[in-house]
């Protein structure tokens, strides 16, 4: 078969491989179909998170929101600070949210629809370690990872967008946020999610970005940020300084993500069901809270339902439980119309290893396949949510195109079923064999998902080049991806404005978009 | 929280940890959560499978299986050696066979009922190649491999059944099968798979069998051993030696596996439904041999969907597209009520690397949720089909853990939902968290996959432990597992009489069974 394949190739004399690959694994294809609930267990789950609302109710303490809640019909209670939701309440005021939510990249073709079954996968979230390339070993993360990290997210096809890998240790608070989004905008030209930690720091932010698109109206048509809130304690608390930044954000029309994270056994019930009756309630309490404030707000709701191993009471980002858990929320996102973002591709090794590899499988492929829209951590993660790795961003995108091309599926259709191409080859003037088929060269690009690196070699051709691992291989790629890509910049004049505006910390050779 | 959970753990005192893992991660637990097809997809390539066996037909030389088509009402075209099969035939043939498959381990714990969308995951197949365990280096494979592999296969709890690893280089080919299943069969009390290149071989294999189980009515009612025949050679053509022994076997009652394994764009279509398609035909008209030669002889549905890198010719195991086919088929057998064994767990690194790690996650998880009932080679193998390691028998195993745990799912019950444990704890004489609650410590051991392997320390108690990755921790594991791992032995005195009986060469120390 191979030496017929590459009789075939010459045949044909040397070709380079057209730009096929958005066919081949494309962002935004069409997930759901597994489908870890059943359509009586989604509902069953919506209406105990209904239930929890009304009757256990969610802590706000005095604040905006808590009048936003009262005002609107909830029941406060001001001795516990308890504000119960009225089930009528939730479902008539979440029934108007958006369906989809429409994020910009700098560049169109970045673009991200989320919404319906449309699956993006990207990076994420908030790593204090980076395994040095160097070094290969762990050390603080700086400003300078996130905007390395941002250049290879920009250059890896299967990542989607980017979601800060890891946190600027480096820098003082006040200086973290607005260079944290400059060091990813600079970097990239996908779309950019982050955290801002004050309402100061947002408006900054928001000027930032506002100057990048070209005014506040080319902004707003074209998000290129958008800001993830953790706004929840679990379980069922509003944090006070938090929801004021969301208050803040809604207001001014920045898509946010309402991110929760309890832990089963820990801070949400050890049972599976419970912890997604808990996270529902709380996700549909932080939804009807930005519908309530702003009617319409684009809001994305942000399930990362984790697990505590309760022998230890550590994170755990790699269990079977956890790639359930992730699934099942984007059946209950779908349950209410609205887009969902999730966390998968988290793995408990240190080092990108077997395990690191199947853990991050098992996650990415079961949430992508149930289709959750926006899955976040999906690129670069080791020991769970506090290391991240250069080398490991080339392993998970081309793990990622293969969980994609998984997502697009097997195309059902009178020419794929092939009995024409069949009863052809195995007639009595057939070849036997469907090597040289119209088809077969048709297909060849389109059908099938070639990695980029993933090794897929002979032993012997394997070994006579030094039988590199494919953490060694990924090493390699990550170092000349940093070395070589180039970003699209900023427009004329633009990074010098942000740089007299703005204590910007990144050194200019840093900014690749400049 | 981990301070919280010490101090919950030390309350209650040192603990050892209860065998649940039958609950945790059960053999047989139900797939078909994922449904890479619609029904009407299915329905398709179902109908479009008969057409190909009525209007192209498959090759049958001149035999006793041509004859019995022929008998039935095939159309047999001498000239060409092509047997057309009318739709009707195929589709009241397969009607009558048997919905259930029933396989028995020498420990009836590990029988095995294939049928429905009831999983199990096991080993597989015929590599050439072993990881040596001391050297790290591939060799040759050996009969104390397979025995070895054997008794690792018995010792790891997610490793549902023993398809001989290996093939036993150092034997000639008339003592192979039945040294291959004595070899398999002393080291463990899971259900043995094999083949058998003869007739003669075949008829050694069963009175050995026989002899083990104690007599021809035990042996039918606990079937020990079965069959894995290649009957055809894609595509679309019976190869005329291997249809013979399976003749036998379906004569004498062993239950038989009728595998094929076309490769996308070689041996069948570049179009993944149409590689569906040529399968589909294939086991259909292997399926109707089998019920034409014998009404309600146990059989069941071999589908070996693969893929060629159409780049080079190679096979390519750990490719989203083989785990797409290899997924679906347990949906077309499903359609026809008739068990279904195919391949997952498969990668193409040369070693149990970061890529090992997600090809085989990636093709064992889709197929075990789309439900397929005998997974094989999802234990162990490497290099594709060609090596296999004794690090990855423990690592593979631990991985089939966790999909075993996805398997099971979400269980949604008016107790899981947990709206009590919810209110109590978040309610104002609560705790604010879950760790010491009655449902935490009542679900601690049955609702969570603990590794048995796979590490999840933190990076300074892994790094104080020498900073092993997982292919290192699995290599001590399989070491020890070899040394110490007891295999219930065969009722006394068999061992002495097949040993008088049959040429065996395996050395009595690597018999463990005796």
């Amino acid at each position: 078969m191979a030496r017929a394949a590459a009789r075939s190739r010459r045949r044909r004399g040397p070709r380079t491989t057209p730009d096929t690959r958005a066919i081949v694994a494309p962002p935004g294809a069409l997930g759901g179909r597994y489908a870890p609930l059943t359509e009586g267990e989604i509902e069953r789950i919506h209406d105990a998170a209904l239930t929890v609302l009304e009757r256990t109710g969610v802590e706000v303490q005095a604040s905006e929101a808590r009048e936003v809640f009262a005002d609107a019909g909830a029941e406060v209670d001001t001795a516990t600070d308890r504000v119960r939701l009225p089930r009528g309440l939730v479902e008539e005021t979440i029934a108007a949210a958006p369906t989809e939510v429409h994020l910009a990249g700098r560049d169109p073709r970045h673009d991200l629809v989320l919404g319906g079954t449309r699956v993006y996968m990207g990076t994420g979230g908030a790593a204090v370690k980076v395994l040095d390339l160097d070094t290969g070993a762990a050390r603080e993360s700086t400003l300078a990872d996130v905007a390395r990290f941002g250049r290879l997210a920009d250059a890896l096809d299967n990542t989607h967008f980017y979601l800060r890998a890891c946190v600027a240790r480096d820098l003082p608070n006040e200086l973290l946020d607005v260079n944290t989004f400059y060091a990813s905008l600079a970097n990239t030209t996908k779309h950019v999610t982050g955290n801002c930690f004050t309402v100061e720091s947002l408006e900054e932010v928001l000027e930032l970005a506002t100057t990048i698109a070209g005014g506040e109206q080319a902004l707003r048509e074209r998000p290129l940020v958008s800001l993830v809130t953790s706004w929840t304690v679990s379980p069922l608390r509003f944090a006070p300084e938090t929801t004021e930044v969301l208050t803040a954000a809604v207001r001014l029309g920045v898509p946010v993500f309402l991110s929760s994270a309890p832990q089963a056994g820990a801070t949400s019930p050890a049972a599976l069901a419970g912890t997604l009756v808990q996270l529902h309630a709380e996700e549909l309490s932080g939804l009807t809270y930005t519908q309530l404030l702003r009617p319409g707000a684009p809001t994305v709701l942000g399930y990362v339902p984790s697990v505590s191993d309760l022998r230890t009471g550590n994170f755990v980002g790699g269990s079977p439980e956890f790639a359930l858990m992730n699934a099942a929320v984007a059946q209950l996102g779908r349950r209410c119309g609205v887009p969902v973002y999730n966390s998968s591709g988290l793995s408990d090794a240190k080092v990108p290893d077997v395990q690191a590899g199947y853990e991050k499988a098992l996650t990415g492929l079961a949430a992508a396949l149930a289709g959750s829209n926006y899955i976040h951590h999906s690129v670069g993660f080791l020991e769970s949510l506090l290391t991240v790795a250069y080398e490991a961003y080339v392993i998970d995108d081309d793990l990622n195109g293969s969980i994609m091309r998984m997502v697009r599926g097997i195309e059902v259709t009178d020419d794929t079923l092939s009995l024409d191409v069949i009863d052809e080859v195995c007639g009595p003037d057939g070849e036997g064999h469907y090597l040289g088929t119209a088809q077969s060269l048709a297909l060849m690009n389109t059908e099938f998902y070639y990695p980029h690196t993933a090794d897929r070699r002979t032993r012997e051709d394997w070994e006579a080049d030094g039988a590199p691992d494919l953490r060694e291989r990924a090493r390699l790629r990550a170092r000349e991806l940093l070395d070589t890509h180039r970003v699209q910049p900023f427009p004329d004049g633009v990074d010098d404005r942000l740089r007299d505006r703005f204590d910007l910390q990144l050194p200019p050779e840093l900014a690749a978009a400049r």
